[in-house]
């Protein structure tokens, strides 16, 4: 474990923590806007958040993008899905295709989306607009020893890290992560309950649409998993590696990377909260530039939610991931940063203030 | 009261109720979309009453217009406003400047914004592109006496009932209300008591941000208007003229109008929906029609909520109201009416389905 305790705090030092001091000079802003005080509720909350992460009064998120990020996982082969395995594949054809949930939520929300292969189990090189990063076709099976190695896991923090500040490079004011693959609400459970020294039942749920009986079978899967593996809550990427997948670690990687190039992330619903959870377990410091989109019906996000601290922008009983809710999310990101930037105060339009 | 009571009737006979249907037919297409069933949670129930409303299967409300309607309240001489009574007429200058939140919101969401003068207190026929529909500069003390005649009342509904048509003339799919009114909390804790038969201290809240002795006051005001008028809740029209608003009139309108051409509707905060709850009561079939943006602060919101019977889209905490929540929840029911009509099906993108 030593090996990575020192890179651990290295990532963790590179992140200039948000500078809270922005988020008074924002509030100080808001009340000088042709508005009561306090009447944009949350949205000026979001908006001064923004302030600070991009250390201006007028913020701006006006060029966003969404990674999505798609594997496969060993665990499938014990049943713990509704959907075959091969789904994960086939989607990445649907998303490419523009057919998906995420590509008319994009469409909307003029999100630059970007489909990344970090572990599907299939040929898919004949996809230019593909982004492959895989070394592995899926995690193993994690109910039977960890899920990858922790070399491997490493190393998809570190396409994450980089993919964030290739959106630097480009521009983006916004990034969102979102992800696709088949058995991965399995992990994500695995780690809930890993973090909140819980039982896996409290956090387990019905993914893409479990009965009762496959429901049960995945909550002793992952119980299984967790006595074999036993992993070092204390340690992230031991967790990560033992019970996570392919997409989470590159999410992980992508929210510490969005903190170190000083851009605001928001991650989708539970499998990525879950992935946020680990990157803040690891780098503390990217915590203040850390949206969550929505809350999930998924009954693991709920714990998740709680030990990141922040709560999600709506509910609207979504629990399909791709990063659907965080499409969403930019959209009202982007209104509270443009609120705050944009508006006329009470004194550029003339405006009588309370009495 | 017998010559409304025909009218009255003969509006709602001219609504034809949503064919729900639609709503099955739709549901349907939802299971063939390449998601788990239910995975867009609310979305989907939004999509499908879409459909119903438009009876398609792939709705469309790509083309939104946001009705914001302003006038004043004779009510404010009492003093139970945080702002003097000149803001509202200020804030007309801010909005056809495009400085006001109403504005970036609506930019933000491509919503075309029409500004509607129904009653305020100045001279503002300076402003080409104000719609002007006033003949009276605000309404009287509701605390004295009626806000204002019945022949006002009716006529300022059917100038809403031809704004809505000139929306269907001009190809709009999605309207919106929302509104700006020194004072118009008043009014609309008064509606909601009596629709409600309940106490208006219940009902009644801080507006633009009153102190506790002013709030006290303002529910002293409300209760004394209450007592004199004598509004009667089984007739609307007469709630709405001895202690309504001219935007209120207006936007009560616009619902029935939007029914009556078969057009989606949303209302925006509090005083937003309770011109829809006046508008449901007198129009019942105009109620498949409706939609509510977001649950406001406002504690007499909750009551008209629960009367209307439909869930608030999100909750961020607003009370700003200029169709601000309206302007956001407009984005999500594109967002709604684009997954259901521009998703590929399983079959369409080759993607096994549930096994």
């Amino acid at each position: 474990m030593d090996d990575s305790r020192s890179q651990l705090y290295q990532r963790d030092r590179q992140i200039e923590p948000v500078d809270e001091s922005w988020i008074d000079r924002a509030a100080a802003r808001q009340l000088t806007l042709t508005k009561p005080p306090g009447s944009l509720g949350r949205l000026e909350d979001i908006g001064n958040r923004l302030a600070a992460i991009q250390r201006t009064i007028t913020p701006n998120v006006g060029s966003k993008r969404l990674y999505l990020i798609a594997a496969d996982h060993g665990v499938t082969v014990e049943g713990v899905s509704a959907y075959p395995r091969q789904v994960t594949a086939e989607m990445i054809d649907n998303f490419l295709s523009g057919g998906a949930a995420i590509n008319v939520l994009g469409r909307l929300g003029e999100i630059d989306l970007k489909i990344v292969d970090a572990g599907v189990d299939a040929d898919l090189s004949r996809h230019a607009n593909l982004l492959n990063v895989k070394s592995l076709r899926g995690t193993a099976n994690l109910s039977c020893g960890p899920a990858m190695s922790r070399i491997e896991a490493k190393r998809l923090i570190a396409v994450g890290v980089e993919l964030a500040r290739a959106g630097r490079m480009d521009g983006v004011d916004l990034l969102g992560i979102g992800e696709m693959g088949i058995g991965n609400t399995t992990s994500a459970s695995a780690i809930t309950a890993t973090l909140t020294k819980e039982d896996p039942a409290n956090h387990t749920d019905r993914g893409t649409g479990v009965d009762d009986q496959k429901l049960n079978h995945k909550i002793q899967i992952i119980k299984r998993s967790l006595a074999l593996n036993q992993p070092d809550m204390a340690d992230p990427i031991d967790v990560l590696a033992k019970v996570g997948g392919a997409e989470i670690a590159v999410m992980m990687g992508i929210v510490i990377g969005a903190a170190i190039n000083r851009i605001a992330v928001v991650a989708d619903g539970f499998i990525s909260t879950a992935a946020a959870a680990l990157a803040i377990s690891l780098c503390p410091n990217a915590r203040g530039y850390l949206f969550l989109a929505h809350r999930s019906v998924e009954r693991g996000h709920a714990a998740l939610i709680r030990l990141i601290g922040a709560e999600p922008i709506f509910d609207l009983q979504m629990r399909l991931g791709e990063g659907t809710g965080a499409a969403l999310a930019m959209h009202i990101i982007d209104a509270a940063a443009r609120l705050l930037s944009e508006m006329s105060t009470f004194s550029e339009a003339k405006v009588s203030n309370k009495s």
